[in-house]
Order: C-alpha cells, then structure tokens, then sequence
C-alpha cells in the first residue's frame, strides 16, 4: 500500500495547501483548477463552470451503462482561532499515523479517497467505470447557487446514485452511513423599542427590547422542544417502516454523549431510540446567539433601544424553509409581535432523505461491512443540514454519505485531521462500493 | 460671567478627564484627590477617607449655626459604545453652547455648580457659609459602602437639610427638584446548560441557555410592565396626600418624552397623571443586557453553552432590596428554574422619600422660582435610584436634589453633557438656595 499512500498523501498536500476559506472568497479559483486537475490525471473530462458563485469543477468519464455521480466540495471552514493549531492549517502535516490540515477530512480528505478508489479500480480491473463528480466551492457558506447549478445541469448529471459528501466511523470503529440531511432556515429576530439607549429607570414605562425578545423566543417551544409555531409539523412526513427500523437499529450511544456534552439530561428526557429519533427525524428551534444591552462586567443601568437574536431552524421532510418562515412570521403577528422584525440571513436549504428501501443501500451496507469488518449503522439523515436536496430532486436517484472520519476529526475546528488507517479503510470500502456497483460482484 | 465660566469649565475639564468608572475600577484614587484638591480650594477641609470601597471625600468648613450638607460622586458610569460618541467622553468639549463628556452632567457637573455657587457667595457675602461634602466614589456601581460611611460619621454629617445630587429643567425649562428615589436591586441570571459550545444540529436534543433565560425573563412581568412575582407589591406604601398633589402638578410631557424616545407608547398605554405615577410610584424589573452565542455577521450554526441576563429592579418605599432577591430566587424556584443562577450585582439600594410637608421645601421652591423666572417641579421621588436611604434615616433631615441639567443630557448614554445657560441658572438657584437658608434673604 505504500506507493498508494504517498500517492494520496501527495495529491491531499496539494489541495490542503490551498487556503479555499470560502467565507472569506479566499483561492477559489486555484481551488478549482487544482480539483479540475486531479480529476483530469485520473482520467476524466473536468471542467470549470462559472456563473453560480464560487467556481463549480464538474467531471465526467469512464466506461459503462450505469453511473456515479459524486458531491464534495473544495472549500473550508476558516481556520481561526489559529493558535489552537499545532501546525500549520494549510500543510499536510503527519503525526501520530493521522493526517493533519484544514480539509483533510472536510471535505479534501474525503474527495481525495473517491479519487484514489477509482485508481485502484482501473488498477484492479483495467477501465475507470461511468462516474461524474460534482464538485462546488461555497458548501461552508450554505451552498446558495448549487440548487440552480443541479438544476440546470440535471441532464448531465443524471445518475442511479449520489455519493454524499462525509461520513466514516463511529467511536465504535463501526462505519456509519446517511441517507439524507435536515433542511435549515436561519434567522435574525431584531427588536427596537426606542430612539435610543435610556437610563434604565425608564423601564417603568418603556418597553425594553430584550423582553420583547424573551417573549418571543419563549413563545418558539415548550420546554421539551416541541415548536409551538401554528402549523410548524403539518408537512413532517412519518417516518418510514425502513427509517424507523434504521434509526432503532442504531447502537445507544445517548449515554455516552449526555456524558460528554456535561448535560443532566437531553430535552424531553430521551434516550435510546428515543434520544434518535427526536435528534435525527424532529424539527427544532435552536437558538444561536441573543445580543443586547450590556454584558460587561457588573452592572450598568440601562435600559437597550436594540437587541437582537440569531436562530435556526432544523427541517425534516417535506418541511420548507420558505414556508417555515412564513409561518413564524405569522406565529409572531398572531402572538403580537408586529415590532419584531424577521430577517432571513440565508436563502435556507430544503431537507432531504433518500428511500432507504433503494437497491442501492444494500450495495453500500454490504460494501462497508467488507472494508471494515464490522456491521455499518445507516443514518436515515444526520442531524446537521446540507445541499443534498436538489439532487434528489432533480436526479430521482439515492444519495449516501460515507467516507473517512472519525468523531474525533475536529471538523470545522482546529487541529482537524483523519486517521490514515480511516483514510485506507474508507478508500477501500469506496472501491468495493463501484466492483458491487458495476461489477457485481 | 465670562471669569466664572471659564473657572468653572476649567475645573470641570480637570475632572472629565479622569476617567474614573467605577464598574472598572479606574482612576478612583486620582478622582478623590481631584475632588478634595477642588473643595479645598474653595476654603473646606478635606480628607479621603478610606475603608469604605472607592475612596470617600468628606469636606467640612464654613461659618454659622446652620448647616447644609452636599452629596456628589466622582465616579462615572463605563463610556462604551465608544463609537457613538461625537468626541473623547474623557475630554471635556464645548460645542453648540453645551459640555460634552462623560461626567459632565453626572454628576461631575453637579459637583462643580456646588463649589462655584459658594465661591460666588463668598464673593457677595464675604464669608463661607457651614457645609460639608460627601462625595463618594461608587454611586454608579450602587454605592456598596455609603450605607456604612453615612451610619459610622453621622454625627459629623449632622445637617440641617441634604442637597442631594442631580436635577436640573424640564423640556420646558421649569426648574425641578425632587424629594426622593427608588431603590434598586441589581442581579445577574446566568445560565449555563452543556460543558462546552456545540453543534446546532444538537438542538433538538441539547437545552438551550438562551431558551432558559427567555422564559424566565418573560415570566418576571407582563406586558404592561406589572411585576409578576409572588409578593412583590406587599410592603408598597400608600402615596401620601402630599405625595399625590406633587404628582398631580408634575406638567404632562408624556407625549414629548413619547416623541424624544421614539416609542409608540408607554406601557400600559400611560399618559398624563397615570404616566407619572407609574414612572415614579411603582416598582419595576428592567432587562439590562443579556449575552450569549454568536452575535457576529451572518448566521453560525452554534448552540451555546453558556448566557446571562442583567437585570435591575426598581423600587418604592418600603420595599427592600433584600427581600425582593428572595422573592425572586422563590418566583424561579417555583418556574422551575433550578438551573439558572441568580447572582446579585451589588447590595442594593433601599426606597427614600422625604417628608415633602417639611419647611426646606418651600426655600428649595422659591430659589429655584427666582433663579429660573419659573415655578418649579416639585416630584415626590425620581424614577432613579441613589443612596439616598442612609442620609434620611440616619440624620433625620430631608434630602432634595436640585441640578443642571435637562432631559436631553443623554446621562449614562454616549454624548452626556449640559448645556452652558443651565450650568449658569443652576449655579445660581443654589446660590439663591444658600441665600435663603444661611441669611434669610
């Protein structure tokens, strides 16, 4: 394995050396062409589109009737604060048998093994099967332009499955898969009550902003989590006989993590296949942030003319954003709340989740538990959200997340690294995925 | 006048320009030698005394059988936001026939207005008439020590009446004074649910700090502003006849503080008589400032760990600060919320109303009427709070506060100041003041 090693190691050095801080519009471009270039040296036809935001490398090749498509994407988190890192974030450093960098796992790690197991396919079997890759650079903004790019390019992109971006092993080394993403809305509530900040004496009279805030996020869930807004749940599809056995099939861990997040318990005391359920297939308000007044140190008596509070919104299907915040909007008209302004800070994404009862999961389960010699847990979706929605959309085609991380990796957080015995077996399980796939066997 | 502007301004730059915030503790022992330098140069002893928190300036001097007593404070509320000041708040600058700087109305400004009235009854009379200073260097921080100072020097504070800090004109340039202020209790809630900041996709499952503290902040009052926890009116007293007649006389500005705010209304739709008796006979809780998670551009898909929520009551007499902490802790117990902390901020600040039938009254009345060409305003009690309590309970004497400035002095806001004309009237009502008392004339 060792040439196949450096060979990775190399072409990930390369892609992780290239700032691609797509918050901040940073090497985009070269992120692009570098991807466009590695795709190319395998084989396939790349090219750069323009036109929806950040560059988007498509590629397409290989050999045969059935297809592939992959999503990843060439872009990172910021890396600050930066003197948490213990080396350089933008150079693949080596310790410990991990790989260390921003986006060696998230997600340059991840599209270096979809490469790599394609070249070890035309290795063992003399051809590089039908695959397309879809790679963007603004997934760490929200993907705003991906929907029209799937859109447009439906035609091309066509497939019988999409491999989903992450995924890898559990704290068990068992491999995990998902088969869909919750949809998120986010947004900013704003109260101005008055001209100006007056001494808090006023407060007998004047309305304070924070309280106006306070009330209306009471107002969002009752103290189990359950959202209050009128018609929140009206489109949550029930999960299926598929997706409930999926989600009661998962290992417990909900003691272990109550243990690790230091809380007394989780919302509406779950646990179990209870504990799954609500985190994977409800819809939840989360608050992000509330700002207003005074947060020094003591006291100071003022009373705020301006406060706001940041929120997301996490959706499960066939929930909309759109729809969702026309309901909150609603929901704080109703409630009195016509001083409270809502802003949408992003376009939202849909939530998505393939049908778990698809062919194709049994290729991927089987793959999985060949690679890694343990049974796979498969997600119906995770918790977190992402653009998986226009391809289901518009592809009609199942796609699954699996990949090359551990809970450990530090995604999105300094210090961010794979394990290269992760990155071997998961490169693995990806090859084994295309023999069953197009070889069938 | 020219002279005696100049001095003044001179003076009172020198004070500006220390920025003595007590809630930081900066430059309080500078402030204290400041102010005894200044009473000392008008003929007083002065000595800082120490031991009671921020150094205590206590001057004494002057002849005669009566005796007035002053109470200022040389510390300042913090600056911030820096942004929205027009010009260093710790440099004194004229502009548009106004002062501008931290201080210069509160009550550095005050303080000065005292020491040239009685420079300039020196000046027509030929002696100094018997004062004495108490000026203290925590008033903003609520005056922690002052209890205890007033309780241990009683005898040598023994007075005949208080000239209490602050006041000055209404919007309509009638002179006000005012015999009273409520009390305070400042607390802090603070909320902390996780170890550490998570993902938000965890909030499905994960409680919410700013979720705590919404609903425990909307629990503490409606929406008319009525205070909701058990107890809380109990030990209101009555108004007074006096007390009622003073608040019947207050002119109704309602509408042009309602303007000047930029508010659509009071609380409880007030106006008139109601507003006043509502701003300044009933208690009140205020939300201060509250903080947690993001607050930068854009969303980030945080859910925090940890936030926090000051808040003030203001109170009316008899009401103690010390028995409304308790109400409170049991109001949130019997919520629920045994999660949160409740952290008070300071010791607290007792109700004072002085007896308004007593005789000083009507010497305080007529000095303001001639020095103003106005008849005065008389309010039973500010909507602020001070420290007022120990002076009327220890030395058995009325307390009125008289002053220089007018409601658009942005007090505890960016851009304080007072405009020159009312600096020159308030000099001269409490030379007039002086007049009255020490000559009879």
């Amino acid at each position: 394995m060792r040439p196949f090693l450096d060979e990775a190691k190399d072409l990930l050095a390369r892609l992780v050396a290239l700032p691609t801080v797509s918050a901040e519009g940073r090497a985009l471009e070269e992120g692009a062409e570098a991807v466009a270039e590695v795709l190319e040296g395998l084989g396939l036809r790349a090219e750069v589109v323009l036109g929806y935001g950040a560059p988007v490398v498509l590629a397409e090749g290989g050999e045969g009737e059935r297809r592939l498509l992959f999503y990843n994407h060439y872009d990172v988190q910021p890396p600050d604060p930066l003197e948490l890192w213990e080396s350089d974030p933008f150079a693949l450093t080596e310790r410990g048998g991990a790989w260390y960098g921003r986006g060696t796992y998230d997600d340059k790690g991840e599209l270096l093994a979809r490469v790599m197991a394609l070249r070890l396919f035309r290795e063992a079997h003399g051809f590089l099967p039908r695959v397309a890759f879809v790679v963007e650079g603004e997934e760490e903004v929200g993907s705003p332009h991906l929907g029209g790019f799937v859109a447009d390019f439906a035609e091309r992109l066509r497939s019988e499955a999409t491999l989903w971006e992450s995924g890898g092993v559990d704290a068990q080394d068992r491999p995990t898969a998902y088969a869909g993403l919750k949809g998120i809305l986010a947004v900013e509530l704003r109260a101005r009550t008055a001209a100006y900040d007056l001494h808090s004496s006023y407060g007998a009279v004047v309305e304070n902003p924070l309280y106006r805030l306070a009330r209306a996020l009471a107002s969002l869930r009752d103290e189990e989590g359950r959202v209050l807004i009128p018609g929140f749940y009206d489109r949550v599809r029930p999960l299926t006989l598929a997706e409930r056995e999926a989600i009661d099939e998962i290992p417990d861990e909900s003691e272990e993590l109550r243990q690790a997040f230091g809380v007394p318990g989780f919302l509406g005391g779950v646990r179990g296949a209870e504990f799954y359920e609500k985190l994977l297939a409800e819809p939840c308000v989360n608050i992000n942030g509330v700002h207003g007044g005074y947060g020094g140190p003591g006291s100071k008596t003022v009373l705020p003319a301006f406060a706001f509070a940041k929120l997301d919104f996490r959706l499960v299907p066939d929930q909309d954003p759109e729809e969702v915040l026309g309901l909150l909007w609603r929901h704080l008209e109703a409630q009195g709340f016509h001083d409270l302004e809502v802003v949408p800070l992003e376009a939202g994404e849909r939530p998505a989740r393939s049908d778990l009862t698809h062919p194709f999961f049994g290729l991927v389960r089987r793959a999985l538990e060949e690679a890694h010699g343990k049974k796979p847990v498969l997600y119906p979706n995770m918790a977190g959200s992402g653009p998986m929605h226009p391809f289901l959309h518009h592809l009609k085609a199942p796609a699954v997340g699996i990949g090359v991380g551990y809970p450990g990796s530090r995604v999105h957080s300094p210090n961010e690294h794979i394990r290269v015995a992760d990155f071997q077996r998961g490169t693995l399980a990806i090859l084994r995925l295309l023999e069953l796939f197009f070889l069938g066997r």
